[in-house]
């Protein structure tokens, strides 16, 4: 396309997970979570002023600010918010990586961190993870920056808070960005906890996962106040107003719920845990997840991701080097669950049939 | 700071207008529309499922789109929707302008224009205006890209369709970005008409204005598919569902009842013409508007700036060439420009007393 600018001719754009329209599907694709927002979202929502939509938000997200910080127990300067942490994560890499070589991160991890590489001029070293998709902290040494999911994605491990600090302590100079999308789920402590004390630490959290609103795109980073000016920085250089009123009204409901999070996040490990034991009595060989998800092995996983499609559930599958073996399988309610393990169990019934 | 990446360090962020809090201020510094939205979009958000917030927003803003298309009579095809036109505008920039030289923009114009010129790498060519602010459609030939907002801000003045057209026909291989987001204002016809005809022009609006969503981040461009394709390609590089679902809903509302937005911006037009008279009644040399906002000349621009503002009226001035003797003012109610025009008759009155 002759318009096109050389830049946006290189890209190789991010590929999100469907989201198919109509009905009757089990939707295991993009980690979004089975139960409803708190019930404060609700009510802050319903009782909205939409009359003062006519208003530019509050472009600093005051009310929101507030709401993490408290949550958290970080003073509001400490917190960043935009829409959704895909846009915060897009920002801390124009902020802090931009130019800069040696940017380390894992070879397998999500998905939109070599895209942000390629738009932003960022040089990414993919660092090998271990042949049990293990992400070792010496691996990160002497690095211009480093960007870790922490739960990582697609694999669903966790390093350890002494092992983060240790990657975060060993770059004084370079920014370390944790991505906690997943830390809801985890059994690993947050970093969060590390931020007053390092200042190259920069935690990036979502509401899309455990707060159940994904579709209310907010995102948000907790940081030393200079890195969270950096972030201003670049907003400010973009769009000055990323997050509308409902969207801020929303999410402050939701952080201020600590109860009904740690409620619904309980309810999720368990099902986790029971579709991990499922699974493994059929056989599979799936990681010990701290995730909303699981990654399991299947030989053929590709022609199982299919099988499942057909039955209308969507998994997800990567036609990738050292992935392809593996489904990524979000965890819906127990229901949802039990639906998916009995049609695995039917796949490998139909396949038996096939190979006797 | 040693964090931040080169590019973060050059940057000089726009600086939007305040956002007074507390009651009481006469806000006319940003350009709101003084009327809430229309009725519809009080309706859909007070019926917006909440529970569906679970899932995340369809990426393509299908609904918004259609209502869009059906609105402007252009196939959805024609339509890209973001997270306010400011996020439509950067990612025109990138997907067409990065990396070009001599992309050409009037020298009195959105002060966003430069910045994002500066962090997506682009070689901007700042055509001045004539002395009356008028734009010349023949200064703009031989472009690389060409991006103008018709009408300009903060001059208030447009240029017709023909000159337009002239601007798009007379650049095929450049892309024309034209900022429509004060169009509904306007005397003047809406370039959407010339999309089918020319490839290389794109379209932006906003519902920040004339559909009083300024609280709900939505813009929207207008332009053949194959640019529609660019802008999304350059989305899905940075955050693949930049809109939420109740800012998809509101908007969609927003756009299906034409006979509001006519209505309000009716209302709108004549308490412009009446402040306009007012004013040139006083001595004052008012710009011809064809937007929500005029453009006046005022001696010591700056002191009648503060002297409205200790009067809890905001205005916008701008302390650069050209401009430092003018004064931005948002139209409001009829009752908010009658408070302004005889605070504006105060001030006149109290200097000359000062003069005497």
């Amino acid at each position: 396309m002759k318009y096109l600018s050389e830049k946006a001719k290189r890209l190789t754009p991010y590929v999100a997970g469907l989201q198919p329209q109509g009905e009757g599907w089990i939707k295991l694709n993009t980690n979004e979570n089975p139960y409803p927002p708190a019930p404060s979202v609700f009510d802050v929502l319903k009782a909205a002023d939409i009359e003062k939509l006519r208003l530019y938000p509050d472009g600093e997200s005051g009310i929101l600010k507030s709401a993490i910080g408290a949550a958290l127990c970080v003073g509001e300067d400490y917190v960043f918010c935009a829409n959704s942490s895909d846009e915060v994560l897009a920002l801390a890499f124009q902020a802090f990586f931009s130019g800069k070589n040696n940017v380390k991160t894992a070879d397998i991890s999500y998905g939109f961190y070599p895209v942000w590489g390629q738009i932003y001029d960022v040089g990414l070293d993919f660092v090998s993870v271990g042949s049990d998709f293990s992400i070792s902290p010496d691996d990160y040494k002497n690095a211009e920056g480093v960007v870790i999911a922490n739960p990582n994605a697609p694999t669903s491990l966790a390093l350890g808070l002494s092992q983060v600090e240790k990657i975060v302590a060993t770059n004084p100079d370079a920014v370390v960005v944790l991505d906690e999308a997943y830390i809801d789920f985890a059994r690993v402590e947050s970093a969060v906890a590390l931020v007053q004390r390092y200042k190259n630490l920069l935690v990036t959290r979502t509401f899309s996962k455990s707060h159940s609103l994904a579709g209310l795109r907010v995102g948000y980073a907790i940081g030393d106040p200079m890195l969270i000016d950096g972030l201003c920085r670049v907003r400010d250089a973009f769009n000055s107003y990323p997050l509308d009123k409902l969207a801020q009204l929303g999410a402050a409901a939701a952080i201020s719920n600590p109860a009904y999070l740690r409620e619904t996040c309980a309810k999720i490990i368990d099902t986790r845990e029971k579709t991990i034991s499922a699974l493994q009595n059929l056989g599979f060989e799936v990681l010990p997840s701290q995730a909303n998800f699981i990654f399991m092995q299947a030989t053929d996983a590709g022609i199982l991701y299919e099988y499942l499609l057909q039955n209308k559930i969507i998994a997800r599958h990567w036609n990738k080097p050292r992935v392809d073996d593996y489904l990524r399988v979000s965890i819906g309610t127990e229901n949802d669950m039990e639906v998916f393990v009995t049609c695995v169990k039917q796949y490998l019934n139909e396949r038996q049939k096939k190979q006797v």
